[in-house]
């Protein structure tokens, strides 16, 4: 898979992501964005999204903690990049809370270029029952068939995440192996990977590809960040920096691809 | 006091604690829990809050910064909370601004597990006059006949932080000596200290312990921070680090009780 | 221009600064401030924010992310300030959505003692055609004119961040050069800026000089962190540190006047 010509395409682009997602991660999704080439913004008011959504290359809608206001600039983005701007849904602890799980089974409906999201929230998402909180209590084997499911109802590329990474589309599916356990330990890793993925989607024609390289480029970071930090305060600045540093090529050496 | 025993029990039940928090520390606060062994959910909306302190491990009710939704997701969490989850009171800037002030005397008749602040918010809390913004004009000492009142009135275990930190409940206290003044110049690590006491309250039988330990733990992290970081970025760094690494004998080293 | 006048005052009034801005930067400008040796408030609710803006020593109007409840923080903050407290305006993304360009207009009338933003920001501000998002398509020599335009219409210092920092006032202008590009890849750099401008004015007579410092003390603190970082997660961290480890004199060294 051709990693390096995302990566290419992604720095040479430096696409516009419109992020509205949860409170915890905004600041570390935005610098995730500006360390792997892209440009953040963090605009969600019912006001200023739909205009915006129009503008940005991709959008990232996370539903981690929503505000009525923020549910409302959710439908604005998402109206707004019908059609032209590629969004991602990350649907985050769905299957628990009903509010947020309704509106996640709501804007499925409207053409997500990807879903991202644990092995849990991926099934709940297709129908089955959910996990507790952020964390998956199912595996990424348990999850493909709900992913490819998915990816057949809706049309989007469904993104796995979990110690394995498993990349999903209506014909085709890929696992993507690197990272490191401590990404766990450090909050809005999978956030930031759901933000990559809308950046690279807003870069790079090939949307199966788009989101593939996303995952092994938060992964190789993941990689290249344990061998200088070993707890989750210094690898958290490491894995900023890795998501700089690492090119093309060096993306592809640091994982596996099955 | 038995620091080891309630830490190996945090590390064990790994609580999912439920943080309505304001809006600087969020991320802080959640990767602080992740470090110590524990699993944040940092979700706050009306909609949603009562349903989910039914099953978390234990709550944390900070007003750094609440807004009209935040305080309806409080009360329902409080709400969800009462008689099975142990629920943590931060009262910050109490004795300040008069809605917060009015909030928190509302709520802290709704039998908060542990109550956490610095002198002033605690003198202030209990009756006495308040101080400025989210600095103690007061210091702990002056603060423990007022701790040992509320402690009294309400039945929670009251943490007053500073140089040394005080722990009361209605029967004994405790004095833990420990941290570093850099503590003071990293937004955030009172109110991760909050979201710690609601960690092991989830996770430890005896309240006062808990209390205890999760204030024993925040300033071990701080006197080991201290040996690599002597600047408030790197500082922050090295806390979530030493958050991580330290295990229940190092946390017993590293403070002083009397 | 006398940096280490400026930086001894701030160190010895430890102004308390309250910050209405955006949700990707609270907790990194309230450790900025931290670290630069000011006291950060982030309270920016309808019901708090006049009250509290009377009492503190500078306030910060930060648009980046704002919702209908932070507009009226604003508001009544901007009102609580009137007459006795320094407030800075930062514009973020203005000329780009209508609604907070039409926020920034209104607000830009009621005296706020600084205005701060890139090139793009200020020439849009002063009536001029707009950026994309937080960046800027303009650069710094290009904003002069409307710069000055702008200090004579509001009375305000006007600071253009870019490559070389440039304030200006009604009567006079000057450069700063110093910093580094990796300044631009972590987020809330500028923002923080902003709120060292707030810090600055609320503990120095001099408007002009107030502005100019908190520039270099920026820029310095880039100069120096990148000594010891290469990639925008520890730069970051180095950033902070050089904040809080920088001294009058140094920050003097580090830049260059013209």
């Amino acid at each position: 898979m051709d990693f390096a010509d995302a990566h290419a395409c992604l720095q040479k682009v430096e696409p516009l992501v419109q992020c509205l997602t949860n409170k915890v991660v905004t600041n570390f999704t935005a610098n995730a964005l500006l360390a792997a080439g892209a440009s953040p913004a963090m605009l969600d008011t019912p006001e200023e999204s739909e205009e915006f959504a129009q503008i940005a290359h991709g959008v990232l809608i996370n539903i981690g903690t929503p505000s009525t206001e923020q549910y409302g600039g959710m439908r604005a983005a998402i109206a707004g990049a019908q059609g032209h701007t590629p969004w991602v849904l990350d649907p985050v602890a769905m299957g628990g809370p009903k509010l947020r799980s309704d509106f996640a089974r709501e804007v499925v409906q409207q053409h997500p270029a990807a879903i991202r999201g644990n092995a849990s929230e991926i099934i709940a998402l297709n129908g089955g029952a959910g996990g507790r909180g952020t964390e998956s209590t199912a595996n990424v084997n348990d999850a493909l068939a709900a992913a490819q499911e998915l990816a057949k109802k809706t049309g989007a590329v469904v993104g796995v995440s979990g110690p394995k990474d498993l990349i999903v589309d209506a014909n085709q599916h890929v696992l993507i192996e690197g990272g490191h356990p401590l990404l766990q330990k450090v909050t809005g890793t999978g956030c930031a990977l759901g933000a990559l993925c809308a950046a690279y989607l807003g870069a790079y024609d090939d949307p199966f590809v788009a989101v593939a390289t996303a995952h092994a480029h938060a992964s190789a970071a993941g990689s290249v960040a344990v061998r200088s930090a070993s707890a989750p305060g210094s690898f958290a600045v490491a894995w900023l920096d890795a998501l700089y540093e690492l090119d093309g090529a060096a993306i592809a050496n640091e994982v596996t691809i099955k």
